[in-house]
């Protein structure tokens, strides 16, 4: 980076004037990123996985594109900061080095992309511009099939549309993106921003403990096979397993269907809802096979069968060395503490490090709080974010 | 009784006729029923609660009623066995009462008791005939008020006539009823006959785990607090409580709702739903008192806040100590083998049981399987169970 744009700050009040105008607008968010990017001197292009850019020519003709940004969604009864900070620090960094013309060996694109919180698809926007979105993406929307055809018909995009969307990996230059952290390391760390190293790995499956209905009134205790005790049992081996022989790593049993689930019935089934993350595709299997032998000790406890369903599997993610370091130079630059951790939630950035560099910051949210509405990240803190993104993108692209 | 009754006998085939016709009528098992009552010479009757009755008077005018019966409803998928036995057995007793002339102290009524299973209102039927049911009763049933509403109005009834079905104690002789024993004891004590002793009482009752929720990915997992552990926990601690504490009393967890529900959510709040029974009111005092402190030490366990809601509680009911005499009389005449067990499944005979002398008596179930297609009863034990009420009857009536 060319030593004169050391001292380079974002707009601090223009940041704060746009962040506090989208909270304003949030049910039409998109809308107002499109404007507000227009009214910047941006070009502004919607693709066709819904992604909204606003485009910086500030580099050579021909040169690639460095995205910055994040996602507009939210999830229901969601805080103002998940995302929302991500795109608005991304249009403030553009619209900085446009203030003092600073000349980049790319262009800049602030982007905000489709579903980042999986309403329908998980990251169909982030896939769909790699052009790694495949047809097995779209089986299962969550809502289910007929309202994600409308939600696509809506927005004026098609399946089509979606898997034209890709780009070419030599015209994306990299992916810089800022987000709250979501949890409490960084306070826990007396750390200001929090550089990413990579993006957990998800795998999520069922687990059925098959037994028999009977009789609550008329079978002995000791002849039941009770599907409920083999499931609770198991419940409390997943904690205890993930916490003793994994520290670090996550697990959750987020639900359990009772079959018939009455109170006069011994259940016959009870289906469990399971998920665990780790940052290595190694540690994720060492967790699958100490859980499935969980899962059979606690059946045979029980005397009951067991079925074992395997669903999601995302891919944990590197974040680039280079991005991490070009962060860690931004911090120190701006005199920020900052330390070093993985990502126990899911981002855009594990869809495109595949194909560019991609990188990570987070800011500390006030008490680890997110998808809440008590989610809060202190003004300073949000300012710190925007700058040190601003500085990573200089360190990157400056000629 | 008169010795000279001693040999006498149900007619099996015009049982096993009666019986087979039922089943081929199960959709319109109550029409049958007055349709074969009146064929059968019997005064028919409906009253204002929905039961169903054919009258015998073979008693001196102003004599008081002996009721046979049991029920014609059934579970969802239920057997052929369950109620509709103990039906037509009342209705063959009264026949071969009235084909042999026999003079007795008092009337015989076969009947039908409304709603038996509580599709809707649990008892309705019998509560209604003993002037025990009370507006409380009527506040919840299972499927809602409308559909309570519609129902009592498709079969011509209301309210008010449930309130206005009651009898006086005075008119009531007693209650015989024959059921099948929905569990395993009789086969493994080799009797052929169940005299029981009493009907347990149920307490119901839903336990909440409250904790909070989180991402399940970046919430730590010793910072969480999981609902679904608290209530896991405690579903172990039930089973192990009651079976170490309480030999003989059964509880159950029936069901378990989770909020939010999802898989990458710590739950929030965890309803468990249970119940327990035992055949006094001493004993689920105590049963109750220790499932409470067993869920207040799960919740202490995961830092969890917790609410006990009591909700049914039904009270143990006494069978008559003459009535189980006159059944075990009528099985040493009739040379079968019985044995004395309490009743774990609720019964209308509970109801009747504080208003007049009430008894019943229990046939082998094969597998001890009830509320499930696989009921099946031998016909040999089923025409024993007639012979033993018949018995029974001219024992407690007979001039």
């Amino acid at each position: 980076m060319n030593s004169s744009h050391l001292g380079l700050q974002i707009n601090a009040e223009r940041f704060r004037a746009n962040f506090d105008g989208l909270l304003r607008m949030r049910d039409g968010a998109r809308r107002w990123f499109l404007e507000t990017a227009k009214q910047a001197g941006l070009e502004t292009r919607v693709d066709g996985a819904g992604n909204h850019s606003g485009l910086l020519r500030c580099g050579p003709s021909g040169a690639p594109v460095l995205l910055l940004g994040s996602h507009l969604d939210s999830v229901p009864h969601g805080g103002r900061f998940d995302g929302a900070l991500g795109v608005t620090a991304a249009l403030e960094v553009l619209q900085t080095v446009q203030d003092h013309g600073v000349p980049l060996n790319t262009h800049l694109e602030a982007i905000d992309f489709t579903d980042e919180e999986g309403h329908h698809v998980n990251f169909v926007g982030s896939l769909g511009l790699t052009g790694k979105l495949a047809p097995e993406h779209l089986q299962t929307p969550r809502g289910g099939r007929e309202r994600f055809q409308d939600a696509l018909r809506r927005a004026g995009l098609s399946e089509d549309s979606l898997f034209a969307a890709g780009r070419s990996a030599a015209t994306l230059a990299g992916y810089l993106e800022l987000h709250i952290e979501q949890g409490g390391l960084l306070a826990q760390r007396e750390a200001s921003i929090g550089i990413v190293t990579g993006i957990v790995g998800i795998r999520s499956f069922k687990v059925r403990f098959l037994g028999r209905a009977d009789h609550a009134g008329t079978a002995l205790m000791e002849h039941r096979l009770d599907a409920a005790q083999g499931a609770s049992a198991f419940t409390l081996a997943v904690r205890e397993t993930v916490m003793a022989e994994f520290p670090g790593c996550v697990a959750t049993v987020g639900n359990m269907a009772f079959e018939p689930g009455v109170f006069n019935v011994v259940p016959r089934v009870v289906t469990v809802s399971a998920e665990f993350r780790a940052d290595t595709e190694a540690t994720l299997d060492e967790i699958e096979a100490r859980l499935a032998q969980q899962a059979s000790h606690a059946a045979r406890r029980f005397a009951l069968d067991l079925e074992i369903q395997p669903l999601d599997r995302t891919a944990p993610a590197r974040m680039d060395d280079r991005v991490q370091e070009a962060y860690a130079r931004a911090c120190r630059t701006l005199g920020l503490r900052h330390t070093f951790l993985a990502s126990g939630a899911g981002h855009d950035a594990q869809c495109l490090a595949p194909v560019c560099p991609t990188g990570m910051i987070f800011v500390p949210s006030v008490g680890g709080s997110s998808h809440s509405a008590r989610e809060f990240t202190r003004w300073r803190d949000c300012v710190n974010g925007a700058n040190v993104l601003l500085h990573a993108a200089l360190t990157l692209t400056c000629i």
